[in-house]
């Protein structure tokens, strides 16, 4: 029933990751000091929206990405590993890339953009998810930080970008480079075992949970790199509005699409959240809560109707079997590409530059970090071991979901 | 094994939710705008209530109402449609009718004052819950916020009530509301098929989940609109007080009331919050620890020795079938009846008049809507497929938790 | 299928639970009154800092313990019940040694430490879970808080502690007390049934939640009661960076242990959080980022190696059978004793006495309460019915989790 780990993985794993984690302290020995202001009630607020954001990446996205029968475990797990790795590399490549003296100076808002640029990983890994190990995790980790704050570099520098603004691309990287990571590893036209891809009552609740996470905490994540006090306050309305209006339509407009007039929980665990991220960009910019509830309104519906449509040719173009969980796992994606249209109308206003930017970036790295992955090296799951908690976990074989 | 969804609901839910979005933009078009208060202190305070109070309404009482076998999808997933879409109408009503100028102005305390509008529905939701269909659910979200906000205003205009008083009555209505409503639809003498009441342990747990997020959050709830910096500290160290007494007594005390001395889940979820209600109305105004202290005490004691006896006559007296899991529902009805007694000493002394109108006009609300929601218009779920997550939601054939 | 409850508890249990309550409002209605400073900001700051210790006393730890296939109801339960009444019996406590008034005065500092001594009870609660009774775990309580409390009292008299270095001893004290006291209960060598202390997947990821919950407020919880701003600020930042690697590592490792390379669930719920231990005591003291790297990662490494030959060890010495479930909810106390011979480095230069202190004191405190628990006086539950959702709950025959 178990299946075994390749030996040389055993070995290897725990080796690369104690190489790499010391490398790690060594750049902190050399080359980063805390700084600490002394304004106790700048921290405290600063670190509470800090709280706010590692709630929505460890709870939320961990618990978002549960629905699968057999893959609960690496997907609350893995998680907490990819956020964990993610957010010292991206301190360290911040620290060098972003400032002038060469030095990486630790502060409370030098962690929260740690903390986000490592979110682009967990949105990546939504569709890489069940098909990669530990130690490809690692490999996309880095390479994925990498290429978003390399991304985030250029659009500064020939852009004229702004911390909030390349930080709300983040989603559509993630999505991109998700994507055609998972399209370069093999079996991609694997129709994975359908008692694999199953969801049961109480995954599909875990994962609801993470959306509701999710759904509570985004005005800060939407607010948090703001500079003004009154662009936070802006920016918490509208997110609040777009994401109100969203969960009202989710649930209807599921409703409208299936043959039998049944809700799928797929719809709204992806279709309350596509107003989050519909609204991120311009969230500062609006200065209406009408306007917030249309993009909530176009959102929901967008990615309801719009997803069913366009996976379908998606599907045939770059020829993923996206499965069920697929479907479920993919949501950041969909939503994002469903959002280009009407977040274009705003992009156009200030940075349609940076929208093409970080899309392109987004699909070239994860070529590239596909690739890599494909090679033989990583001793990746065999494709009939895909989506299987038991390829990593020790389990015992009564105790699958049922 | 699936049932059919009528099809003209299949066409009109979307439609109408779609109209009613579109109104509400409307409205929001010409009426509506934001305050924006540069003052970045106030707002973060403020927000951080309202994200107390949002985790308490979305997580709280969503997964608090999650512990039906077959009804866990809809109790989560409804809950949040109903909160969604009340805080939208309660910020419109409420604008129109507590604002001199006639303008909605939408800041950070209009939209705490929403959310707790829209839990009212959240509240009597408990009652109807499994028996009402999304339409439905619409119609009583629009017509119970309406009588709320309404109640409220006569209760400011002839009794000199405030802000914090009348929402602390919120239990009290939304229990009478959703009982009387629950009481006029059909099939109330039903004896739902005892597989689908009863709970698991894992919708058990979903359901602790909700009680203990509440537990925690609840001295944010009865201090959120005090007004004095002083107020909100008595409030906080009182509704933790009572809390903790309560919790303690509610598990020693369900352990007394059965046979074998076996403790009830259903008991310790609704007499561990009790005393939340029980201390709310008047909790800043007790300025001593062993009050807050004796409130919890007898809050826990009556809600599960009291409930007991209570629920055996307003069965009798009222025809209500309150099975196994209406009663876990009903939790805060039944805290609330029972907590009127001692309530009503402290109730006395300011605001008597208060507590019987909120209560009168739950009462005559929830009949109102109860016989509105009976008319065959509706496509009401069919008696026999009450609390059936299948009605509703696209589920695999052997998805449900065993 | 059920177990019949011994009559006298279910009549004591009731009454010993009113008498005590009775004694503690007494208590506070004669010695005990509320300090209310009205400066709002203060207030706010540690209310919030209380509710992060809250969630992750409530939510975090009684999730973690919920990982046994027939006992997570009264994991979770239990966890609330002790927690609320250390709670009340700590302040009551603190106040009458702390204070030179001889008054109790209830402030929101005073709570937060109330919280926190409770929380020695819940940590020393996984070793003793499921083998006794209510009755027990109230007199568990409060002689376990007496005797931190009474411990704490002794650092600060003789060894000149301060709040902060006694408090963050409490993980090496309830860890002891509970290993102790878990040893004089009968039964210590009872192999318990295996389908009882089996976890499931389900169980797992509850107990994955309460991990994580700790995970994310972890840094709240040692710097809570720090004085100064900038201290603060550095106990954050250094158990954020000590709890992100040690993350990284508890996977790695885990799976380099394991004889075909799997991950252990168990592992990474322990290793995850012994950074957040190990960072304790010296977190404000440590001034760069590479320290607490290196704790993390010494942390993680030792209490997945360690534990392995430690545990094998300790069951040879003091005669403990840990079962698979027993090291799951021994967590703390494994990552405790395995933190010992480097946090011993950092102990030296200020207070090596007060960690033997809060040792022994532990080991002896727990001595004494395991003896006293071993009255025949407490009925407590027969060794078959350990474990045992069934023994004080209510539940329906099909109803376990599968």
């Amino acid at each position: 029933m178990g299946s075994k780990y390749p030996k040389s993985l055993r070995i290897f794993l725990p080796l690369w990751v104690l190489m790499l984690e010391i490398a790690f302290i060594l750049v902190f020995f050399f080359f980063a000091s805390y700084e600490t202001i002394s304004k106790k009630s700048e921290f405290l607020k600063t670190y509470h929206a800090f709280q706010d954001i590692n709630v929505m990446a460890v709870l939320g996205l961990g618990f978002l990405k549960a629905s699968l029968r057999r893959y609960t475990w690496s997907s609350v797990a893995f998680n907490l590993f990819n956020l964990a790795l993610g957010v010292q590399w991206a301190i360290i490549l911040d620290g060098f890339l972003f400032s002038s003296s060469g030095k990486i100076t630790v502060n409370i808002q030098r962690i929260i953009l740690g903390a986000m640029s490592a979110m682009s990983v967990l949105i990546s890994s939504g569709a890489t998810l069940g098909k990669v190990n530990l130690i490809q995790l690692i490999v996309m980790t880095l390479l994925e930080v990498t290429a978003f704050l390399g991304t985030k570099n250029v659009s500064w520098v020939e852009l004229q970008g702004n911390e909030h603004q390349s930080m709300m691309q983040i989603h559509l990287f993630g999505a991109c480079f998700g994507v055609t990571t998972a399209w370069c590893l093999p079996g991609r036209r694997l129709n994975a075992a359908k008692e694999k891809e199953r969801g049961t009552t109480t995954s599909s609740l875990f994962t609801t949970l993470g959306t509701l996470f999710l759904w509570v905490f985004w005005p800060t994540f939407n607010s948090a790199l703001l500079e003004y006090p009154s662009e936070k306050e802006t920016a918490v309305y509208n997110t609040y509005y777009a994401l109100t209006v969203s969960a009202v339509v989710a649930m209807s407009f599921s409703a409208a699409t299936h043959s039998h007039g049944k809700i799928s929980m797929t719809h709204v665990h992806r279709a309350t959240l596509a107003a989050g991220v519909a609204v991120g960009v311009a969230t500062n910019l609006i200065h209406s809560p009408w306007i917030a509830m249309v993009l909530g309104l176009l959102a929901g519906m967008i990615s309801i109707a719009g997803a069913k449509y366009l996976l379908v040719m998606v599907q045939q173009v770059i020829g993923i079997r996206l499965d069920a969980h697929g479907r479920s796992c993919l949501k950041p994606q969909c939503e994002c590409i469903c959002s280009v249209p009407f977040r274009a109308g705003f992009q156009i206003l200030y940075s349609a530059g940076s929208l093409c930017l970080f899309m392109a970036m987004g699909l070239v790295g994860g070529m590239l970090t596909g690739l890599i992955l494909s090679l033989n090296l990583w001793k990746a799951p065999h494709e009939g071991k895909y989506f299987d908690d038991q390829v990593f976990w020790e389990v015992s074989p009564s105790m699958n979901l049922t």
